[in-house]
């Protein structure tokens, strides 16, 4: 367990750049930064003005001077952290920055793990847990979308929604208790059930639309899963390649994020395809083995959307595997490609076309090679994506962490409906109710474990 | 040309961190920032204090925020630039960063150029031209004496050393000038030219030391070179490679520095080595071509320090090339190296010492494949390099364009000595100091081109 009596330190900035900073937060951070930093004017730090900047020399321990410094100072608790705390901005060289560092530390600093500045900003109350997350969110958002789903759950957009939501649901605890402690005084009204229905009611609606936010928000923050599925040779890799090569988008900085493999990511009309890479299908001695098929396949239950390409001058495996292919493709986006089709005359199309015309799903005429029909299949794609506009004040989940909270308090307010419906014990019902409102606080961090922390900040970017 | 009277902007953090800070400068760095950022109280920046942090909003012109950001406040003269500044520090995001830049350019900025922030101080007369040099060499250094000497520099050692120097040539001058002037009032006493020669004499001498530092401030800077020389089964790649498995040192940050082409250095007990690349020397049908040894040998130029390696049991070509190779060593120090002589007996080993003996130079038997002898070899290499200890108050020349313009000094206050040697007249000599000023006030920048700025801070990083 980190602890949080300690003053911390980390490098802040990237390596490289032509100012480096350095945070310092903790109850010594001021009288630590004070013994290193020798202010132009000789005012002793420690008498300053919180939001002033001082200019000044930072000091090495055989006296020679480190670097010529600006010195940022906070006091508690207004803050980043809500501690006290200085930011040392320097020039950025990471020897510098590395020496400053270790002078830090040889004052009685600890070196930050990582997100601990913002870990620190949620245990001293200066957000709560979502916005915590969203803090990792911005720094790594590349999108104009996940910039502003991330902004917006910063600001605390998602926490006054569940606020409310925990009023309306603690609203309806009380009216369930206060029947269960007076229910023998028949002379007092209570609400009754149909009232207190349509309050639960209202309450699933607003977790309902939550929770099935997420598919969009995690489409937006993680791409939307695409499989291109096709046997080896009909021109699977050329086509991502076609894609790859019309990409115009900013390619999305990883660093900080807690995305462990890259895949091949296309940013179409601002919205971000994610590739997931499948294994050619190869035909074996003539015939295509269902074992291979299926080993294919597999990776088909992550996509959203599943391209068909099939090879328009080869396709003779054309039947076997549609009976394969369209069970899995079920709740899942289709599209039909007939690639390699740019020589094709009308009648040769209409034959392709008619020989899958019996499958619900689009079917387009491409050449990967010659790039013919791609921005027909971007289009398509897009459409298929069906991603609505978002604006600053949309509430979107985007993190599986909520999305697991209120899969939960939605089971647990599905029970609370069920037990009005067949007018079971208000003591049943209001032990539902009460799950229901601690999946909703365990996303502000209020009923959240040690480890849960930790597992949340260890994915943040040191210096944050 | 760069118009001065711009308000410049750039992103100042490298790619990446957790924080970003953006440097605006110019007579409109508060007005333009004004009309993007909200405060949190809402006082106007412009009626801010300078040297205070006011946190706030980065609003889009779609009025949605980029980001909540602290802005450090900066007025004339006391900036870095010597102009109003603004610094503002964001998320690390590069959207983010991106976002802000636009808008600071739509409402007025222009993107700032490499090293535009620090000649603009130059410019203002925040430093002189050495010392502004010294900023993109302090940003780039990776050592603790690289670190030293241009910090030592952009504190102004180096231009008080300059300042001095021109100080006494003005002297000079002015005697000269008044022996000039009056020369036909004999009743008047004038230093005599035994006077003005031991002030020339003092000048040389000063000069001279700072050429001569160059050595060493070039090896500091930028490794001393090194050519490994041998026969292609010699082991050369064998022990480069060992050496740099022993490297234990950080390996040097070239972000924004000016060197082009990245060699094999590798640093031992603090100093820095330069691998120069040779190609091996080829046996062509049992006899060694001079032109290729010559080709090989071409390369040798460059290097301090030669490593002759001889392959311990196979070496029949040791005389043919002692005869190329010695004549080519001249001034450079030459260490012969046995190599593969693990396994040879005392007899053996003294055959191959006496070899070699009519040449002054060191010999080591080693095994590079094994790592026999490497630390004795690395202890001859540092003794070799003769780096004395440096101080932050040596004043060391690193810099080529100084170098060269003291050398230039050097040969007129030469001249200034040879015609007060043969007293020649006071015109000619005057002529010479002047020119030896000039050379010298070049270094400050006081008398240096635009194009030669330009030249100079093209090499800096973006930002600074």
């Amino acid at each position: 367990m980190n602890n949080h009596q300690d003053t911390i330190c980390a490098i802040s900035t990237a390596q490289g750049g032509a100012i480096g900073v350095i945070r310092v937060s903790g109850s010594e951070a001021i009288a630590i930064t004070s013994k290193i930093f020798v202010p132009l004017n000789n005012i002793p730090l420690e008498e300053r003005k919180a939001y002033t900047l001082i200019f000044g020399k930072i000091m090495g321990d055989n006296n020679e001077m480190i670097d010529e410094v600006l010195v940022s100072l906070f006091r508690a608790p207004h803050s980043y952290t809500g501690e006290d705390a200085v930011e040392i901005s320097c020039h950025g060289s990471t020897y510098i920055l590395q020496q400053i560092m270790q002078r830090l530390i040889h004052e009685g600093c600890r070196m930050a793990k990582p997100g601990e500045y913002t870990q620190r900003a949620f245990l001293n109350g200066k957000m709560d847990l979502s916005q915590a997350e969203a803090v990792a969110d911005l720094i790594a958002s590349s999108s104009a979308a996940t910039h502003r789903l991330a902004m917006n759950q910063m600001r605390g957009g998602f926490s006054k929604e569940l606020s409310a939501l925990r009023d309306k649901l603690l609203h309806l605890t009380s009216l369930m208790e206060l029947e269960l402690d007076f229910s023998d005084h028949e002379e007092l009204e209570f609400a009754d059930r149909s009232e207190l229905q349509s309050i639960a009611d209202e309450i699933e609606h607003l977790i309902s639309k939550l929770t099935d936010s997420f598919s969009i928000g995690n489409a937006i923050k993680n791409g939307i899963p695409v499989a291109i599925i096709g046997e080896t040779n009909a021109g699977k890799s050329t086509l991502l390649n076609a894609l790859l090569n019309e990409e115009k988008a900013i390619v999305s900085d990883i660093h900080g994020t807690t995305r462990d493999v890259i895949e091949d990511t296309i940013n179409i009309q601002g919205i971000t395809f994610r590739f997931i890479d499948t294994a050619g299908i190869r035909e074996t001695s003539d015939t295509i083995e269902s074992i291979g098929i299926k080993r294919t396949f597999e990776k088909l239950e992550q996509a959203n959307i599943v391209l068909w390409m099939i090879d328009g001058k080869d396709n003779k495996n054309i039947c076997t595997l549609k009976e394969e292919l369209l069970p899995l493709c079920k709740g899942k986006q289709l599209i039909i490609l007939f690639n390699k089709t740019d020589l094709l005359n009308e009648q040769q199309r209409a034959a392709l076309t008619s020989s899958l015309s019996d499958i619900d799903a689009p079917q387009l005429f491409i050449s990967a090679k010659s790039g013919k029909g791609l921005s027909s299949l971007e289009n398509k794609l897009v459409e298929t994506a069906h991603i609505p506009e978002i604006s600053q004040n949309d509430i979107i989940v985007t993190n599986v962490r909520h999305y697991e909270a209120l899969t939960l308090a939605l089971s647990a307010i599905h029970r609370v409906q069920e037990g009005l419906t067949y007018n079971l014990s208000g003591d049943f019902i209001s032990q539902d109710l009460r799950e229901c409102i601690h999946h909703l606080s365990d996303i502000a961090g209020e009923v959240t474990t040690d480890s849960v922390l930790e597992n949340i900040f260890k994915h943040f970017c040191i210096g944050k």
